[in-house]
């Protein structure tokens, strides 16, 4: 059976710090969807068409890696398109008290669903979007905590 | 003197993790009041009324309890309900951090307050009201996050 | 039935915050058993009979108060003197993530005890037995971290 | 060459936290620069004007101390202004991981900047501006929390 | 290319919570060793020679399971045995913190090793091999935090 | 007058997150003192006249920099160099909360002494000296958490 995992997030940027965890999460699974999930609660900076043309761009030559955009429950995006896990980063002790709880909740929802989680690498510890957006909206330069493969074209 | 404690939140909605706080609550006070507050500022999923009946209905039995609605300082709520203690249940650090500094706050604003704390059980750690809430707007089936004595009608 | 507690700890030595969470949590319950643990891991500064004589001294005028000194599992001791409950202070998350894994542990072991806590007081927050412990051993003055009623006589 | 530190914030309102702060850290510098940040996302309770009025009359008497109002990004204004310290209180471990991952940023921004934290004072940890703000929007006495030389006159 | 996992540990015992994290990781790895580290630092409870053999019993029937006892660094082993992940369970965020250190140690003695993570079960989250050494210590029954494949014969 | 700093530790050894400190605090003080405490309780791995002779050689042409070695309390070592700052490094929200406890102890015991905090650079936040230590004891290789200008030789 394909291990298929889900990598799912607003990436309102997609960060080096997401571009490493997915780099090193691929040769884990035999694919990997990078799901951006819409949510009409909350305001986002950059519009959904770029986020998903930006993150298709920087990762066109990687075979086992597509970009969706969901709504609705993460588990649910899970059975749809059949993956068994969920990916997720983990930065500080913060994050992971927030992510124990969604990755518990979706265990109840779905026992099915197992949440794998990476380290960030030390020197991306720092680097949220929400961080880099507030750098961005201040008139700052945003270009060492995006990729390198990602221009920021808004 | 009797005992009467305050069991202060929005309860929007009431968990199972609420349930079992003040089920284990109950022997140690003489009273029990269930103060729902009304802030302007959060926005609410769940209508205050039904919020109130639902927890009335789920305690109807309980001699020692009742449910309040309170606007205004949880300590000035206490002083008029007579409460002198103030209940909470504690899930994580990042709870405890909280719910430090409202209680120490509230020793401040009245010296004779006293909050007292039961840890959730570990079965409920993760749940928390905007988790659920997340759930139930997503689409999701909340109903094992909340009491078997709640239908949520709304 | 009455409502006894059991304030275990090792108490070495016994400081201003234990006084404070002793004297807020007396008003809660009928009977409070102040249990010295005796065990032999771990290395102790103060000898066992000064710790109890200078509880003792402190909270000689409180009928409802006794001090004891036990061995074994504390869920063993507390059905020994029929306590339901388990007092302990909260000062950091750091505590937190420890006591919360003691008081689950506890339920586990036995389902009728309930761990209750109280706030340290914010100007003891920094202190316990341990770094206390650490000035004495240095030479400095621990006075300030002592109830005034205990004199460090060793 | 003058050593320089910018203490910026929203001081909405200014606390005996932050006083506290700025009198433990002016030995420590040639300048200080409190500086008000505006930034047009976060409500504020209290007027700008008054927010500057109250800070100024504060520490009128200070030579080293002066109060700015800026836009922007803070290591932005820290180059305006020559400072090559940004100063911080640190009250929490969540108020940790967040000033570290404003101070790793910053440092990426501009290597020259160098954030320097001083601890709140036991009695003040637990005092933040939001929590005053949520007790003054409750009709609380806030004049415990703020410096005694500040009348909220608003 | 084969994945091959290494969960590394004391196992001193073998835990309710390790077993979740084994039966859980499995299908996700083609290989995964159990290696109980050898530490001439850590006094430990249970001899080596009952963990090994617990462990082994209890997986008996699992194919791409086995049981290996190390000495030395984890990364050393790794590469013994063509370990390309490290398995860790992650119950806390005191024990997220030290497995952060850890795994970021790890990444740098050995570019190519990368630790996954899963959580435990919430009814996992206080089982610790340390918490259950001391209710055995104390004369406490274990058996609820065991799997049920083990039998404490020592 | 002089502003004077001690940065106490046992640096065993003292790691490149050690020297980063120290080069961004010079600019901050008048004179810097590395004070190696020595404390019966600890066992360390390096010996003291190693430690010294380390440190040493890597600032040896820091005119602002000297390295001393001190017994007992910080506060008591702090008078008699005339330093009113105590200099640390913090890493992590368990650094922290373990750094603000001894901070706020050394005030209470000498309300002259303020301690200052560095952030540690993102790439040295899990390089601890406990780390380290684990890494040479299981025969690896620590040229990488060390100053370049270290050579271990023991």
């Amino acid at each position: 059976m394909k291990k298929i995992a889900l990598f799912p997030g607003s990436f309102d940027p997609f960060t080096v710090g997401h571009e490493s965890i997915v780099n090193r999460a691929l040769p884990l699974f035999d694919e990997l969807v990078i799901g951006i999930g819409v949510n009409q609660d909350k305001h986002k900076l950059f519009p959904l068409d770029k986020r998903v043309e930006w993150i298709k761009a920087l990762f066109k030559h990687e075979q086992k890696l597509s970009v969706q955009v969901f709504e609705g429950l993460t588990v649910d995006f899970c059975k749809k398109i059949n993956a068994e896990y969920v990916l997720r980063g983990l930065r500080t002790s913060a994050d992971f008290e927030y992510e124990r709880a969604i990755g518990q909740t979706n265990k109840v929802l779905d026992e099915g669903i197992e949440t794998v989680f990476l380290l960030t690498r030390p020197e991306h510890t720092f680097i949220s979007s929400s961080i880099v957006k507030d750098v961005f909206k201040n008139g700052g330069d945003i270009s060492k905590f995006i990729p390198e493969g990602i221009k920021i074209d808004v």
